[in-house]
């Protein structure tokens, strides 16, 4: 018979952020970290937690969150990853779970991440479109937009691309290592990768050059906030969360699991 | 100033179904026809009835319903377009509005329809998708499946693949006059045409070829199927309406407004 310990399991997971009020646990919403603790609960008969490599906010989907739970139980990784999926709603798919017996923390152990942000360029929004692209109806101008991109690769004090500036306890200095463009038809994918991001700091790029990309800013305007680094204002928006997508996220080792 | 007169419009309408008992108007579900009547009563305050191309099952989406309607107004089609989209759900959007000065019907004008079911082929369903695609976990053979397609092309009596044929009041006989399958990695994309279709035969011919294309049944069936005409049977199920999309209709005349 298989053993009965405690155990760590890393939950590679999907999900439509649309009826969620976010990754995050909160006392009065629905969310995604909860009903994943609450399936899990279901199964193992004790209470958990659950730890994602970070949150992402009301509306934002993810096709490769990352989380770490400890459970007591006798279960191997496939008869959890099959006992969850038959008890989470539709719009929360556990995509893997695999064993961790050595140190794996899904925040700690994180060394980058990739998210893709989505827009459907057209004059009006598509229904089946509208809950996983934003919609930007003024023609948008693919070389421009891969220009400015590039101009947000490097390690800048990010401080005009962050919403709140007073929650980051440290600094607002990151590194993106990734910002590509392209485009297949009317849809748009922005693709950004870094080693870590401020809260709502890739909606921010993505909005701002949006604003690029339809003639309103220039593209050396990103380099000139990136050098300021004066606090974020009204020049900068937030994209809609709706195009948002959490990727993936890179742990250290070869192999990926 | 413009003329107050009773003018016909032809109406290009895409929607998620997700929300809606199809088509339709039923006393007492929220039906597509009825939410577009509705606004159009609000904007031009005298009672209208919205004649589609034909029904759309529950559940099932378009990207090109066609219906025309009758007002007593004012407006341009240009007006007319914008305070709809201003005043109906996202989940439905008037893509094109079109005075009609010679005959138009909607329903009897049209020559031809094109449907298109998408398909998930993976283990899992992902989240984003599930709205919008059916999902098949066995894997599909496209060779096979492009095969089988073929065999439903031509002036054939579909009563095998009708799911009611007591509705139909005169004929199964119908004409397909294409069928293809094209694969983009995970994603299948059937496309049929055709002068008109029965109750759930988009379906229930989709719902065969998944069957075929899985293994489940050879090509040669659907030959066999449409030889001996016989009722429908468990042996042809109805694909899910996720997966489908009344995409366009054709309607005489060089020019498609």
């Amino acid at each position: 018979m298989a053993e009965r310990t405690t155990k760590r399991f890393k939950l590679t997971i999907a999900y439509d952020g649309t009826m969620y009020h976010g990754w995050q646990v909160q006392a009065k919403h629905r969310t995604v970290q909860q009903a994943v603790e609450h399936a899990i609960q279901e199964i193992v008969k004790h209470p958990v937690r659950v730890q994602g490599s970070g949150r992402t906010d009301q509306g934002v989907h993810a096709r490769g969150q990352v989380a770490h739970v400890d459970v007591v139980s006798h279960m191997g990784s496939k008869s959890l990853l099959n006992a969850l999926n038959a008890r989470l709603p539709t719009d929360i798919r556990i995509l893997k779970a695999v064993r961790k017996k050595g140190f794996f923390h899904a925040r700690k152990s994180a060394i980058s991440k990739e998210y893709r942000y989505f827009v459907w360029n057209g004059e009006l929004a598509l229904p089946d479109k509208r809950l996983y692209m934003a919609h930007i109806h003024q023609p948008l101008d693919l070389a421009v937009l891969r220009d400015a991109a590039k101009r947000f690769v490097g390690r800048y004090d990010f401080a005009s691309f962050v919403a709140n500036p007073s929650r980051e306890v440290f600094s607002t200095v990151r590194t993106v290592t990734d910002f590509t463009v392209t485009r297949k038809g009317r849809e748009f994918c922005f693709r950004v990768r870094g080693e870590g991001f401020l809260y709502k700091q890739v909606r921010s790029m993505v909005g701002f050059l949006l604003r690029v990309g339809v003639g309103g800013e220039p593209p050396e305007a990103i380099t000139e906030l990136l050098d300021t680094h004066l606090p974020r204002t009204e020049r900068v928006p937030s994209a809609t969360p709706n195009g948002l997508f959490l990727w993936r996220v890179w742990y250290k080792g070869k192999k990926q699991d």
